[in-house]
């Protein structure tokens, strides 16, 4: 399955010149957890919720007067569509990241992958497979 | 296996009159993304980097002048170290929370369990396989 049909599209930006409050906004509105920074259809970098905490509340900053540019992450690594769900998920664990931007081949970005998105879609599956199950068991199991 | 062997012990904790400017701290010092809120050995709450961003940064309050107990989620749901890795994941899936306290007998907190913890020892599970598969393949598998 291509990651798009998982991924939130379309997905949740600000520009580089937004405030961090502006992106909290953003991302309470879309109830996610990362915003990707855009200028000009170019990805800059990811600003996430850990990067509210630790870059702006830790240090004190002010929300209102702090831009996203100054406290994003960047450069930002990036997939693409056609990277395996297993690649994904063993990236975010390994890179200590939950999300990943997915970008076409002209490097545009067109949707954000979230752990969440792999997991939902693992859960997913699995309830198929116990009703599957279920299903098989009362209808054609034995001991009927 | 225990819960207990893969979640975070001893679980970073902070006292419900603490600021959230002290539980920033401490998840920072720890590495985390959430807190457990205790006093006199009773769990009151949990209080995480996603309240951070929306209780608080969202609604302009003061991250030095505001209380945890007042930002916090509470009652909060706790596991048992028996509980399995599955279920464990399937209900933070589900329920869309990224930690749970794991408590004993006593209802004492004796850990803390989050998603990260799960999907670690998932990628160690699967990296074990693979190199067993190499080593398969380089010994005594088909084809020298």
């Amino acid at each position: 399955m291509s990651l798009l049909k998982l991924a939130s599209f379309p997905p949740a930006t600000v520009s580089p010149g937004a405030s961090v409050l502006e992106a909290v906004e953003v991302m309470a509105e879309h109830a996610v957890g990362a915003v990707a920074v855009v200028e000009h259809g170019i990805l800059h970098g990811i600003f996430t919720e850990r990067d509210v905490m630790l870059r702006v509340v830790l240090r004190q900053l002010s929300p209102k007067d702090t831009r996203v540019r100054e406290v994003m992450t960047a450069p930002v690594e990036t997939i693409t569509d056609d990277t395996s769900e297993e690649d994904a998920l063993v990236h975010m664990v390994e890179r200590h990241v939950r999300h990943l931007p997915i970008v076409n081949t002209d490097g545009q970005l067109t949707a954000m992958l979230s752990i969440r998105n792999l997991l939902e879609h693992r859960v997913d599956e699995l309830a198929r497979e116990l009703h599957s199950l279920d299903q098989y068991l009362s209808n054609d199991g034995p001991g009927g």
